[in-house]
C-alpha cells in the first residue's frame, strides 16, 4: 500500500496506479461505516483498479474549534486498517500541505445547506465542498463513495458535482450501524458509557415515528412529534435539531407527497451525533 | 472544425480530439485580441494537439443587465474566424444548456476581487470563477488562455487554479491593440466615433503616468493624481475606477516597493472599457 504525505506525492505516486480511481475521502478514526465504503470502492474500482483513501481533518469544515482538537487522529491505526481492506493509496496530508495562508477561493452552495447542519454549522458544508473538491482535483478520480449517513454532505456534493460539471461519479453508500442500531460515528468512542447506552435512542425516535407511515399519516406535525417525544425522554442528550425535509432539496416539508427525510442532530455533553431516516410517501 | 452546442455533445466530440487540450475561453464578438489567444493556444497544444474555444455569454457575470443584453453576438462570424484560425473544436451553448434553474453552487474569490472591477460588479468575478471552473470541468482541459488584458480576471482564476488545485495550467498572453494604443475589446465596437476618437486616451493615461518612475517617483499619489488628470480631462469619459494595486494581491498599495498595476475603468456613454498598465518600481 502506498501512502503520500503531500499533493506533489500524491501526484507522483497516482501516475503508477491503474483506472479507473476510485477515491474515499475520509477524516480518519476509521471504523466499519468506512471500511464498508472501501469495499464498495473496490466493487466500483475492479480488481485492477485503484481504490485510495484520503484521511485529512479538514480544518476548515469545523465550525467548533473544540471539535476540531477532539476529533481523534490515530493515523497508525487508520493505515493498518487500509492495508487489511486492500487500499491502493492513502493520502494522508497535513493541514498545511493543503491550504496557503492567503487561501480566498472556496466553494460554496446557497440552498441545500441552509437547513439541518448547515443553520446550526455555519460555514461547515463550504468548507467541506472546498476539500472535496481539491481532493477530486488532486486525485483526479473516476468516482468516488460517501456514506449515506451524512445524508445532506451527500445530497449537497451531488450537488456540486452538477452543477459544476465535475467529471468524478458520487457513489452513496448505506449507513452502518452497531448490533443496536446507533450509526457508526468516528465521534462514538468519545461517549461516556452512559450516553453510549443511550444513544440507540436516537434511530428509535426516528424509525418510531416513521411507523407512522403505515397509518396514512402525510402531515409533518406528526412525525416531528413523535420523535421529538422520544429525544426528549432521555436524561441526557439535547437536540440540535429536528427537521422534516424534502430527499433532494432539502427544503422543509408539509405534507408528505415526495421522499423526504426525518433527520436530527444531538448533543450528548460536547459530542454532536447525526443520524436520519427516509420517508418515502 | 467541430463544432458542440450541449455539453454532452461536447464531451463525445473530444473523445475523439488528441491530447493536449488547449482552452481559450470567450464571450465570442472575436476580434484580433481572441485570434491571438487563439494562436498562443496552438503554440501550447503543438501541431498535433487540440486548440478548443467556448464561446459563451455568462450570464451570471453581468452585474447590469443592460450590458448583458447589449453584449455582441455574431456567432456566425466568430465560426469563421475559428475555422481560419485553425481552432479543432468550438463549444458554444445556450445559456440553458450550462446552468439548472435552481443551481445552488458557486465558486467564490474574497481577497483579489475586493478592488477594481470586483469594487463596482458584485458578483461578477464570483461568475467568472464558476464558470471558467465548469468550462475546465467539462473540457478536462489541460490549459487554457486568457489574455493579460483582463488583469483581476488572470489574477484571481491563477489563485483559483492554486487554490482549487485545479488540473489546467494558466496561460496569459499580453494585451492586443488597435495601431491607436486602445486595447482591443468586443465592446469598441459599441463606441460612438467620437467616443472611439477619444479612447486612446486611457492608455495614454496610464502609460504617462508610468514614466513617473523614470523621475525615482515610488509612492502612489501622484501616479494616480497624473492618470486622472489626463483622464479627466476627456469631454466624454467617466472613471469608474482608477487605482494603484499590487501585482499579486491587487490590493491597494503605498509606496512601490513589488510589482503594481495601476488599473482603470472608464464609461463612454454605457460602454465601460479597462486597462491597466504594469508598474515595476
Amino acid at each position: 500500500m502506498r501512502i503520500a504525505r503531500t499533493p506533489d506525492d500524491l501526484r507522483l505516486q497516482l501516475a503508477a496506479l491503474p483506472r479507473p480511481r476510485v477515491l474515499v475521502p475520509t477524516m480518519g478514526a476509521l471504523h466499519d461505516g468506512h471500511l464498508a465504503l472501501v469495499h464498495r470502492a473496490r466493487k466500483a474500482a475492479g480488481p485492477d483498479g485503484t481504490v485510495a483513501v484520503s484521511i485529512f481533518v479538514n480544518p476548515i469544515q469545523f465550525d467548533r474549534p473544540g471539535d476540531l482538537a477532539a476529533y481523534p487522529k490515530p493515523l497508525e491505526d487508520d493505515l493498518a486498517k487500509c492495508q487489511a481492506a486492500g487500499v491502493d493509496l492513502v493520502f494522508a496530508p497535513e493541514a498545511g500541505a493543503m491550504y496557503f495562508p492567503d487561501r480566498s477561493v472556496t466553494v460554496t452552495e446557497s440552498l441545500l445547506s441552509k437547513h439541518l447542519c448547515g443553520a446550526t454549522r455555519p460555514g461547515h458544508f463550504d468548507g467541506v465542498c472546498t476539500v472535496v473538491l481539491k481532493l477530486f482535483n488532486l486525485f483526479q478520480a473516476d468516482a468516488a463513495v460517501f456514506g449515506e449517513k451524512d445524508v445532506q454532505q451527500l445530497a449537497i456534493l451531488r450537488r456540486m458535482v452538477r452543477d459544476l460539471d465535475v467529471p468524478v461519479e458520487i457513489i452513496g453508500h448505506p449507513t452502518v450501524r452497531e448490533p443496536d442500531g446507533l450509526a457508526m460515528s468516528s465521534r462514538n468512542v468519545r461517549l461516556t458509557p452512559e450516553h453510549r447506552a443511550d444513544a440507540p435512542r436516537i434511530r428509535r425516535a426516528l424509525e418510531g415515528a416513521r411507523s407512522l407511515l403505515q397509518f396514512g399519516e402525510r402531515s409533518a406535525a406528526p412525525f416531528l412529534a413523535a420523535a421529538r417525544k422520544h429525544l426528549e425522554d432521555s436524561p441526557f442528550l439535547r437536540i440540535d435539531y429536528l427537521e422534516l425535509v424534502d430527499a433532494e432539496t432539502l427544503q422543509p416539508v408539509g405534507p408528505i407527497k415526495r421522499p423526504a427525510v426525518l433527520a436530527t442532530a444531538v448533543f450528548y455533553g460536547d459530542v454532536r451525533l447525526i443520524d436520519h431516516v427516509t420517508l418515502l410517501p
